[in-house]
């Protein structure tokens, strides 16, 4: 059985969960909080030397970090990733843009809004240039979503799960999605699908 | 005919120069610099939202953009991807880790150093936090090329291209590679290979 090294809120964890979810494939939590300093213990930097959450770790020992390639490799040869060659390169676009442009300013900005420990960083600059960041990067999503009801291609994939995990709690960070209504739409699309599952959700 | 909208001196733009002079794919340049606000322009945003390059358009007018996400979708079916499904997640792994670990930090401390319209936010606290994080992220590349030829898998992959971008250049933003010889042979093992180009070429 598959274990996933995780932290429960981290959006980058909520990922895998989510595409597990709906494969409906067993697995395993660790849980691991990147905020105390357990992604930085020896015993987790001999797991993956970048001292991050998600990991996953596969019944025969071989581990994969990084939360999208994670995506990407649970979802090969599933109804999750385009067999078209060119949407599959969209999907590839919208989790690298996700991983740019998207979760360092929308998910940086609720981190340093929520974590108590994280507010000594959160100077007005700071804060106004990743809502001003952040808010074009929703922009670059809003103006696919606003005509087309998934990121990448004619499907809900991995694409859309992977924005799916910040996006839904940008406003934690101070986003107003209310100006997004391609955004808002796609955002109620995916939580009332089969099979979805919130962020609280974990494997009994 | 491929057209690869791009900047000369940007590592991502070198990494699709790269992969395509490897393919010996002809392909034409179009030159957008992103310090003097052409990325975004209403003609650049027309092609890609987020406005950044670099962005190839194909023959039929599609476009693909993110650095990554065109070496994957460019080396599909090429001997720079692996066959192997887990050898495959290990390239997503690295390309991941290279936009979000690795070019913030390496690539990033460059920018600040070299080009003097950035230098004013090169502030000290600021240039210190690079140069930790970017020092991390080599040793995270130093763990693996320390006992293997190659990022992911047995052979060179665009996992080794997208790394070798900004590495190659990091002492352009103040990283010393003489503290990690894994790296530093890997970066020769590259530069070293037929077909190789560097940052400077472009095609006639």
């Amino acid at each position: 059985m598959l274990t996933l090294y995780q932290q429960q809120d981290s959006g980058n964890c909520y990922k895998p969960r989510l595409l597990l979810a709906h494969l409906q494939l067993p697995f395993a939590v660790v849980d691991i909080d990147a905020n105390d300093g357990s992604t930085r213990t020896p015993d987790h930097l001999a797991r993956n030397p970048n001292g991050k959450v998600p990991l996953v770790e596969f019944a025969d020992g071989r581990r994969l970090a990084e939360s999208n390639a994670i995506l990407l490799h649970l979802a090969e040869g599933t109804a999750f990733l385009p067999k078209d060659a060119f949407d599959r390169a969209k999907v590839y676009e919208w989790l690298f843009f996700e991983q740019y442009s998207h979760e360092p300013t929308i998910a940086v900005r609720r981190s340093l809004t929520i974590y108590p420990a994280r507010r000594d960083q959160a100077t007005p600059d700071l804060m106004a240039k990743l809502h001003r960041d952040g808010n074009h990067a929703l922009g670059v999503m809003e103006a696919r979503l606003a005509s087309a009801d998934w990121l990448a291609g004619e499907d809900f994939s991995v694409a859309d799960m992977a924005l799916y995990a910040y996006t839904h709690m940008a406003g934690e960070g101070g986003f107003d999605l209310a100006a997004f209504p391609g955004i808002t739409a796609w955002l109620a699309r995916i939580s009332a699908l089969p099979g979805h599952v919130t962020i609280d959700w974990r494997p009994a």
